[in-house]
């Protein structure tokens, strides 16, 4: 993978979404993906949000990921402009918890498909960018084998330390 | 207010739509308001979506209604591209009966208001762009107050028919 | 538009409210428009709620903004005693988070149409009375237009922020 | 109890709802309890539904039976104008199957209390009006403690035939 | 009213309830209506439940007032024991903030109603009781007549201080 | 196992609900499990609700199966009166189509467990019953063994007839 | 019981659920009743997840407890792999509170329970876990009943506080 | 693209699940992307289920599609044994009407991502898997957009038809 463009296109509809979202930019930095990250909102700039997406692919992008939270449109209307994977990130917030901008994301109408994952699920919205991009690149394949294995390492260990306290 | 010119724009995500929005259509027929209809799916027409909606004060519509199911994205687009009130009507759809569709419509984030009616309220959604309308319009006022005296006439008069049965 | 007159109409269920509903008053104040607050409960004033609204139009009042908590009634209220447009604002409160007053508030039924923002969107609900109030008055359509650019102008540029960032 | 005058006065929103609300009627039919049955709306016919539970009182009623669906005001309007217990009954309809009338009339403020029964549980708000005017009944008193009796003996015979058959 | 014996039997599952209950106990002291306070739940006390419901018209006791959380039985329970009216109040508790406890408690099948108010709505539960007791009882109708005066004084008296200051 | 005397006591809570309980009957008949079958109502039926629930480990039953909708508190008025296992089956009614019955069973206080099968999953109640009931005796253990492996084999052999189909 | 083997196996998704989990382990050291607790995820170790499952019966296991949140999927992977009883807890978590968790954990295909508990209902899955082993084991039956009047005790000895502060 | 070895592996919990997942295939055969069907329960299949996931890339397999109602585990169970991207459908079932499907699809843990689409969305399941292979094969790509410009036309072409009749 040629590392310097930019192969994932990273949105959100506000700078206060980006807490949330960095956890998608830190997934991207671990596999050595390159990225970009837009603020831009489907409501408050929605002209720029449709060159956003109408250019991505002519820019060398591969997959967008887009999250938003309550009426969260952001992901359906990047989708609406372009035949690239989107995949979507609703956002919780107060007073609904992130129901709303789970349904608003995830229902989308016949021919417009946007790939939802949990709602704050950012870090597997990185992660499901890079899996689609190993498809074609053996290295980031082998790199996404090793994750599952460090993965399950992981609970493995918190599992044997747990029963030397409990045996 | 001149009969000739569309004053509200009806648009709805697809023409199984019409069902139900064919009461809003019928609300501004009753009240001889101008309209026009469009189909114009956010999600699959979204140029032409953006187009009608950046157009519409230009041509002299008023007030916009536009209803949607499911991930209801319709009248958020509709009402990023203008300053127009839009009026938005969440159409009820079989697994998620419409939840999906009014937050996707109702929960519209700072600076971008959707004026929303119940799930499948064409009927409201038409009456209240005629509310809108009559605010600088004194017949369509008193034509709106005579449908008030006529919907309570009308329950009034079912009143009476019960309580001869019932005393 | 006379200023002098008032032309919105803000009313809330308690002053327990005010905090949520200042959001409505900031946006008034910002676009110049005048306008009346008042505290009146659909439940516990319900005949001052009453006159409030069938004397809005005849004191020049356009749009009556009203909101209130969990089983929110007083929008509805309000809607029932005048042909003006009635925009309500569910306002959240801790057991349901706001689903019981924005289902009070939207579910209206035919003939009595409450025009509904997002849960605490009391922003959106002054905006949406601008927004119909700029329908008649070029001046506030014009104020709209720029408000509108400098909303894009804002998320514009923590864009470019982002992007230096980033990039 | 004097068998000439209401002691219960059933309200309904709409002719629609009277198949659910025979329920109650039936309930106080059979333990001989005088009502009145009106339909009258919270948002079509306001000021004559203010006007049924002011003067409840003064007619002699004691119990009100509200029943409505939707943004169901009823009930809350009712309870808004008199001090005498209002009994509601959250009707269903089609979107939301009722939950919208059950948080719309249960959640009611402090102050002005809806005593709600299930939704559709019109059988169920005669039966309480009932217990309530047994307490200064005793007929009607010994009239529940029989019904209360048959209702076990009713589930007991059909548990007997079920045993038969299992045994 | 004779004030020495207990009219009012007010029961809640745990005594971690009892901040919230408080709000009904207080009601009735505030009418001057005797009561009595247990805790009794209908899962870990199931026969002295009974008991406590069964005993309850003997005893004098009118009105029952029964507030539980999560799989809310408690006023259910005691409601299947007696004829005398249940009052239930939904406790909200962290996981689903009282949904279920307002299920469990409306919900109930024909037969054995439960009068239900908001969750949490333990204030209302105490005035619900008052409006029945009162219904023989003019003094107490009276207090409540002065009730309704003040509360709507209450909320004009803030009306009008919020007027002072928005014009 | 002694095959005359019953090990599952199933209780319902109104023999409508026996189309949807004949499941659970007929797992226990398939693995040749004695049981008994009840009607008793939690609510109509109090007493010899208790009764039941006392007495079964008496009589030698080892769980308890309960059925119920709505406000379902069968299942738990049965576990609060016995140490025995006792799993809940919730059942779907129109309005909340088991939403209600599903917490009214599951969300049971500390101390007073009940085992919270599926919605309307009557069957696998009679199945988990049995996984108990086989923990002890090793021919209903083989049983559930060989059941297990049929289960697995109607899949596998449905997959094998759609992949000739689909290669 | 032989109180040096496992018969309890308590299973977890990931180490932070184990404040919540400990109310189980609580419970069976409390009745002492020997047990095993892991952490295994069912989908970042879905292998060792399989073979605790299919080897737990071997190893003395009579029941399992297994408590994850959100797509809570444990108990459901763990309950194909054997016909042991396996008991589910669904943990509650920040976004949706535990309702994807419930749903994710009851709503099990036939032919494979999952004996549900309440949301973060840890306590109560130990104590069913007791319940079903004392099927076999007097002692522990004769321990469960004590518990049970140990737990009315507790309450009983809070009410009887209450009533001397409040009569 | 080579078009005789299967691309896309779509699976379902069982054969009743195959008229919705047969859009799934329909996309499939519509681009001429090659794959296999199965039906493999996660619950009553999970060894299969499991040899499916892990083997799907060695035999060539770049996207799974994983069709399954109520506690959908099958997307979850793939993903968890898989680095290739797993695309999830929550299938829609009566009482929940695919809300627990959606919960139980789209909530996964950090690690697994499931890209989920709406409920009963397998068309555009497919889709989303078409646009995935799209990446990395130009013909494919340019069929895209082909196929979204037709999509756009066909709305077109209904709104161009609606708006002869409406003026």
């Amino acid at each position: 993978m040629d590392n310097t463009k930019a192969k994932v296109l990273v949105v959100m509809g506000s700078d206060s979404d980006l807490p949330v979202m960095q956890d998608c930019i830190n997934v991207l930095k671990e596999f050595a993906v390159p990225f970009e990250v837009h603020i831009s909102s489907a409501h408050r700039l929605p002209e720029e949000t449709a060159s956003l997406a109408k250019n991505a692919s002519l820019k060398g992008i591969k997959v967008i990921v887009a999250g938003a939270g309550a009426a969260a449109h952001l992901a359906g209307v990047m989708a609406s402009y372009t035949t690239l994977p989107v995949i979507g990130v609703p956002l919780s917030s107060p007073p609904l918890g992130g129901v709303d901008a789970l349904y608003a994301t995830v229902q989308m109408p016949k021919g417009v498909p946007v790939a939802t994952v949990a709602i704050n699920g950012a870090y597997n919205a990185g992660l499901l960018a890079v899996q689609i991009l190993a498809l074609e690149d053996p290295k980031l394949f082998q790199a996404l084998k090793e994750f599952k294995e460090k993965l399950a390492e992981k609970v493995h260990s918190k599992r044997k330390e747990l029963e030397k306290f409990y045996s």
